[in-house]
Parts: C-alpha cells; sequence; structure tokens
C-alpha cells in the first residue's frame, strides 16, 4: 500500500494508495470539516492540486449523521470528491468542542456541541461511523493528552489509546474493505512513552501511523522533538501522518524528521481573515499598502487566484465580499500544496536539506503583515 | 449594433454587438454590484452561460473609485470578466442608498452610505466615472421617480431627466469610444408622460434605452403597464432594457412587451436566503423535507450545481456553509439564464406565446417554499 521510492537522510518521497487513488507524499491535505472545504466546490479544490482531503468524524456523526451520508454513497457520492479522504476518529474534537465529558475504559461520553444531546463514542462505533462514511482512511480512537501533561497520567493515558487501538485493529480486519486504518502515537512531552507507543502499535501492524498530541500548546521545538521521538519508532514502510500541523516551515521541518502526510486549517482560516501565504512570509490583503498592487498574491505560485491583483482582493476583502474568501483559499491551498510538491521534487533530487534550509531562511526574513 | 433577428407580435428575439461581444436577446444580466457577482468567480459566472454583467457605478465611485479601476484596465481588467459590462449611472443608490441627497439643474449631492463624505453627481461626471469603469454599455443620469407621485411633480422630473439626457448624450458622442450609452424613459405610472419622454429621447438617437423607475412599490399590473407605455414609443432598431426586475414570471410578460435586457439581484439574493428556483416554484433549501432528497435543485436546469443532491445543499445550509451559496447562487443564476435561452427559441420558432403560458403557468401552480 505505501512504497518509499526515494529517502534521503531521514526524509521520505512515497506513494500511498487507496481505494479512490494514490497519494504521492510528502502531501498536505486540505481541510473539509463539514464535508467541505470552507467556500471551494469540489472543482476548485481539485484545481489547487489537492490529491486528498481530510473530514471530521465528530462534526458529520451530529450532523448530518454517518447513517444518512451513507445513503448517498459515503462522503465521496454525498459531497462529490471523488479522490481519496481520511475522517479523524472525532475523539479530539470530543474533548475539545463539547462538554462535559467523560472518558471510561468503554469509551468517550460527551455532550454535543450544537444541542447538548448526549453522545457516545466507543473505538467500535468510531470505526462504524467511519465505516458508514467510508473513508479511504480511517483514524482509530485515541486520546488526546492535553500540554502539560504529569507523566504518570500520560502514561495511564496512553495505556488505554494502546488498548482502544487493539479494539480499532479488531474492527478494522473484521470490515475488510480495503479501507486503511491509522493506529495514533500518543505520549505527550515523554520520549520514552511515545516510543513504547509507537512500538506497541508497530506490533499490531495497522497500514499506517499517526503521530498525535502534537501542537496542542507545547513550543515548536518540543514539537519537533515529539515527533522525531515518534517517527524513529515507526516502521519505514508504512506512512506517517501528523496530525493537525503546521505551518509551512514546520512542514518542512517535520519531513525531514520522516513525516509524510499532513492537515490544518490554517490555509482556509487564515483565508477567512484576509491572509496570504507567500514565500516571503504572510500578508494580509486588507492592508491599505496593497490598494494599488498588481501584481498577484505570490508570483512563484499558480493557482486560479494568480488571475487576480492584489488590489483586487484587498477591495473584495474591504467590501466584505465572499469572493476574497474563495481567492484566498484556493491561494492559501495551493500554495501548501505546491511546497509540498517542490518537496517531493527535492527529494527525488537528493538535494532536499539545501533546498528546505534555503526555502525556510527566505521565508523566515521576508516580508510580513 | 443592434439587429432584430424575429419577431412574434411585440416580444422580440435580436442581437446586440458591443465593444466585448455579441449579446443575444432576451437576455438576463446578473449583478455584480461591487466588480463581482456574490459568491461567484468570473469564471464560475461564465460557466453559467453569462453573456453580460452588471456593475454599479455609486458602488464602484465610492469604493475603489473609477479612478483606481481605470489604471487596471477598467472594469474588465480589474474583475477579469472578458465578456460585456453594463453599469448603470448611480442615481438610483444616490437616492435609495445615501442620505441628505439633494437634486438641483446641476446633479445630485449626497453623502456616502460608507463614511458620509458628500459627493457630487452630475450628468458629466456620471458619463466620466463610467468611461473610467469602461463599460460597454453606459446609463445616462436619470431622477428615479417614487411611488406614489404626484402628476404634476412628476412631469417636472421628467423634464429635467431628458435635458440631463441631452447632456449626457453630448458627453457621450464626444468620447466616440465605441461603447453604448442608453438613454432612460421615466414617467412614472402616467401613460402620457411615458409616451412623452421615450419620444424625445428616441429624437436624441441613443445606441439603447432602459425603462426606469419600475418596481419601486407599484403593483406588477402598474409595472407591466409602464412597461408597455414605453416600449411602443420606443425605435423597433434599439436595445430595450427594463431596469431592476424581476421575477421569472415577469421577465416572460415584460419579453412580450418587448423588452430586450433585464437585471435582477433577484437570483443570488435570494441564494443568500436558502432559496432556489425551480420550473414549479421556488424552494427553500432549508426546509427539512429535503433532507433525504436525492434529486438535483431542479432536474430541467443543468448546471455545476445539478452535480449535487437537495439533501447535500441543505446539509450546507443548514451548517452555516459558504459553499451553499456559491452552488445556489450557481443555480439561480443559470435558472434565469437558461429561461432567456429558451425565450429565444421560442421566438424563433415563433410560438414564444404559447410556451410562455404554458411555463407561466406550471410555475404559479407548482411547489412552493
Amino acid at each position: 500500500m505505501f512504497e518509499v521510492l526515494n529517502t534521503e537522510q531521514g526524509a521520505r518521497r512515497g506513494v500511498l494508495t487507496t481505494p479512490h487513488g494514490k497519494i504521492q507524499t510528502p502531501i498536505f491535505m486540505p481541510v473539509g470539516t463539514q464535508a467541505t472545504v470552507k467556500s471551494l466546490t469540489p472543482a476548485q479544490i481539485e484545481e489547487t492540486g489537492a490529491q486528498i482531503i481530510l473530514s471530521n468524524t465528530y462534526h458529520l456523526n451530529i450532523r448530518p449523521t454517518s447513517k444518512l451520508i451513507e445513503k448517498f454513497g459515503g462522503l465521496h457520492g454525498f459531497m462529490r470528491w471523488n479522490k481519496p479522504i481520511l475522517t479523524d476518529s472525532g475523539g479530539f474534537q470530543a474533548f475539545s468542542l463539547s462538554k462535559l465529558r467523560k472518558i471510561t475504559e468503554e469509551g468517550i461520553t460527551f455532550k454535543s456541541h450544537l444541542d447538548g444531546a448526549k453522545l457516545f463514542l466507543s473505538p467500535e462505533s468510531c470505526m462504524q461511523i467511519q465505516k458508514e462514511l467510508n473513508s479511504d482512511i480511517r483514524m482509530v480512537l485515541d486520546e488526546c493528552i492535553p500540554y502539560p501533561c504529569e507523566k504518570r497520567d500520560c502514561l495511564k493515558s496512553v495505556e488505554r489509546t494502546i488498548r482502544w487501538a487493539k479494539r480499532c485493529k479488531k474492527i478494522h480486519d473484521s470490515f475488510a474493505d480495503g479501507n486503511l486504518t491509522f493506529g495514533i502515537v500518543q505520549g505527550g512531552i515523554y520520549d520514552d512513552i511515545r516510543k513504547m507507543c509507537a512500538e506497541e502499535l508497530s506490533q499490531m501492524d495497522f497500514p499506517g501511523y499517526a503521530i498525535g498530541g502534537v501542537s496542542v500548546g507545547e513550543p515548536e521545538e518540543e514539537m519537533l522533538k515529539q515527533v522525531d521521538a515518534s517517527t524513529k519508532y515507526l516502521p519505514e514502510n508504512k506512512p506517517r501522518y501528523v496530525m493537525g500541523v503546521g505551518t509551512p516551515v514546520q512542514l518542512l521541518k517535520m519531513i525531514a524528521l520522516g513525516a509524510d502526510m499532513f492537515d490544518c486549517v490554517m490555509p482556509t482560516r487564515l483565508a477567512r481573515h484576509a491572509n496570504a501565504f507567500t514565500v516571503n512570509g504572510v500578508i494580509n490583503l486588507k492592508n491599505s499598502r496593497f490598494k494599488e498592487d498588481h501584481s498577484p498574491i505570490d508570483e512563484t505560485v499558480q493557482s486560479y487566484a494568480s488571475n487576480f491583483t492584489r488590489a483586487y482582493i484587498r477591495h473584495l476583502v474591504v467590501s466584505n465580499e465572499m469572493l476574497a474568501c474563495t481567492l484566498l483559499s484556493i491561494h492559501n491551498i495551493s500554495f501548501f500544496l505546491d511546497l509540498m510538491r517542490q518537496a517531493r521534487e527535492h527529494l527525488e533530487i537528493g538535494d532536499f536539506a539545501e533546498w528546505s534550509n534555503f526555502w525556510i531562511s527566505r521565508y523566515n526574513s521576508g516580508e510580513k503583515q
């Protein structure tokens, strides 16, 4: 299912095969929380070069429900996206969005953030919901450990995450539907717990592995250290997905640590606040210095948004026009995907480290918003 | 510039030639007030079959200003729309949106609805602004008469509108830029004033004529009567544009009265409130009866939105997702344009009246929101 084509030190260039097609890695996955990548049509998402998108089990299970989506041919049929889809387990949002959650060995009890309805998520139901969504890549139910966290509590939580992973793997095997399920490495900031978790999960032989519980408030250095502490104990021949991160620079640094897949709401969320990524850093299109700027957002990145000047997009922003959000989302997602495309090319050539250093230094020293 | 290809009683099938291309009439013009048809990219607008769009001089002159737009190659270059554009004169909004407007023989003094800045619009400056925007079709400055209005006041106002039209025509002739300028027939609900105005303007030999001051609160019957009282005194060989209307049924009725062009915010405004046009009437996609509806919005109208089920669009609506607005706007505009396409076909065949009666009766008797 996963083939490593090239390596450069720890970094990898690979291909992951899923029921809805092949994914060239390293890859960034645009986020479509509610079965829509905010403000974009599937045609526009495809035009950005997206190979796979992510959607959220927690939200979809509450509304419109996975049972309904199943009747429409799963997520692919419902939202008319024919390329691969990854869904998370819903566990993270059950913690971060809902009130009065309670965790037991059986699963997570929580209240819907929409209407307060009492809901329950177990490893088994989490897999069942994702089967109904028919996502190409399913995630196991895990407990996301807050930062900071005492080591004793962290260990106790990770041990349960491992037991839940085992239950999920059993359900996954029973489905035998060709879709993939990824185990999730937790362990907070404790290298030895990360190692233990990665090794335990590796033994279960998941089709792929995720690194969870990063970017939950810890410093960036710590985050990268935990990615490193996880990837190095995961099997070489399986894809590695770092959940919910990160900035362009963080992506490059995590690729160097052997990560293959990423997702983040940053490109679309920043777009909604008029921010655009450029090779020289983030700019805010609301700024009056762009009032008569004839250049596109970033001359180095081609997308449908390249047809428009900064001045026009600024006009849309100050006029509160929805098209601003659409064009900035197209640009930002294209920017992230183009960065991954370049990373793959440099991994193929073998000068990834050099190029990455150059890219990061230009980005960090450039114009700022 | 305008060729009538077929007629059926008063109704006409024609072709209008502009600097940015030919327009097949009867035609509906989607409204792009602030140099954007709300929520749609130019590519999406083109995909709906739009041949010409309308933009608003009042808004653009306040922000970002016509001077700025001129530096970007006019409206076409600024918003990246390569087909014809019609701009209104800004006079209507100076009345309806701004505060403290004052009208004199020289022009209209008013305060910006955005920042209260004092502004002035004369027939000459109105033409100059539209020249900077470089719209294919410019409108003369006129005074929109409220409903109801005393006949004496109406006559006084129309006499000034005629004097302003003369001043605009003089400027138009001096431009000699190949763009068209339309005169505007006013006259409130008074047939004889409409007739007088239409005849006076006809003598000035404008490239086209608009019918203004309709749908300002008067009953529909009255509106159609005034369109009739205007079109029948306008030259056969010039296009006739009814400003700011109307519903699909009204469009068909006005075509029968010899009108060729229409614009209305209805398709995009209703889309923002989850309303969709169907051949059986308007439906509201928020309605729970569409929760599991596998059909497209309207099976008879093809557009990019036809790829999606009512159930999916309803999910987007109840989840407050922007894509709902985009898809509904695409559908509604496509619906209006498809109606015009059918009208043109039936005018060519010669069974417009019969088809139009059938269409109206199905629309009026169908399912409602």
